[in-house]
């Protein structure tokens, strides 16, 4: 039996989402938690990775288990840290799968322009000077649409053999001294959205202009951007499949 | 010379703000960064003490020290962890004193009523059930004006000799199912700001009516408020003096 689970986690104690040799994961804690309920080693298939700091209010995963649940969320948690909480899991069909059925992704990234905020430290990026909105809602357009994003990845090329992405939009807006980046897409290559959000704040900032970054866009090559905004301010917010 | 300082923290990794035989504290933090910059020890003086796992949007303290500092606050925060934020030092008058002088003190406490979020679980309490926000806004009515609180207080009898308090208000407000409750008065006793709320949340679960609250002020008796909301809901916001 297959099934679908939603996790909201707080990443700001673990090495990311996939297994790695050193360092605590939530894939490797959720894993453990499935180990304890059924004694058997159950693996999960994430809708994607999220890097070490990286946030989530609504990962998707998938696995297999030949048990039924009465409260899966409530046993699961029971044995999660109170960092990880598994918010839904359903019965699926065989034939679902968290990372090749997902249609869109939606991530969101905050930035603090205000005086630095201790209690947002792993919140959200504490940039701590102004940025021009306006100038970065323009140049946000340039990524909208199909493009080659080679120049905003920083996976190894040998890894995938394609690039092309498609960002169906950014939404720009300010709250309080917060700027919010929210970026809808069909999927996202490694680093991409921290690429792209560490772009637009030297927009912000006045050190880049849109012809540059259209520039970088069309150059193709993973030496021309070196802007990465921190991972402690990306949220992955919501990943769409076609039944919902 | 006299200073007045204001600093932001993160209460989740301190055992409270005054300096206590075991565990770190927000004053001793504070002190050692002093006297990182001075080499001399400088004793400061809070406006309150906050307990373990409460924290600050802006608590103030004053200190003596005899040295000018040219930028204080870039100074010291070099010097401190980054949950503590020092926002601003003043000189003031040597007859500045951040607790005899402050005229009300202004309290948040944070409670999220929908599933729970590990993103705040340092930073709002998890009650995770709903809450008759109507009611609680009549009940709160019972604590606004001059009372005798030592119902609702922690502080051991010997140690003060006046319960008495002004509470000018008391807002509560819902946002995505958090509910912020604002309390503003001159002065609270130890716990007395968590047990009000405490006591509130079971009028808003339908547990304890208006009446029964009215009985547990008049009583005037430690024993009889068991209620204590947990520390990572509450927030010191704001502490009111003559010049601001």
């Amino acid at each position: 039996m297959r099934y679908k689970a939603t996790v909201v986690y707080d990443g700001t104690n673990y090495n990311g989402w996939q297994i790695q040799p050193n360092g605590e994961t939530i894939q490797n804690q959720i894993q453990q938690a499935l180990y304890n309920l059924t004694q058997q080693n159950i693996h999960i298939t994430g809708a994607g990775r999220t890097d070490k700091g990286v946030h989530a209010v609504e990962q998707v995963f998938h696995f297999d288990c030949d048990k039924v649940f009465l409260n899966f969320e409530r046993a699961i948690n029971s044995q999660l840290p109170d960092d990880i909480y598994v918010s839904s899991c359903l019965r699926v069909p065989d034939s679902f799968h968290a990372r090749y059925d997902a249609k869109w992704k939606f991530y969101s990234y905050m930035v603090n322009t205000a005086a630095y905020n201790p209690l947002q430290r792993n919140y959200a990026y504490q940039l701590c000077e102004p940025l021009d909105v306006e100038k970065m809602r323009t140049a946000s357009k340039v990524f909208v649409g199909e493009h080659d994003f080679t120049s905003f990845n920083a996976t190894k090329l040998f890894e995938i053999s394609d690039q092309v992405r498609t960002i169906y939009s950014i939404d720009i807006t300010e709250n309080n001294g917060i700027i919010s980046f929210d970026i809808i897409g069909n999927g996202f290559l490694r680093h991409m959205v921290r690429m792209i959000v560490g772009t637009l704040i030297e927009v912000g900032k006045g050190k880049l202009s849109i012809e540059e970054i259209e520039d970088m866009l069309v150059q193709e090559d993973k030496e021309t951007v070196h802007y990465n905004a921190p991972a402690c301010g990306l949220y992955l917010i919501k990943i769409g499949y076609d039944e919902d």
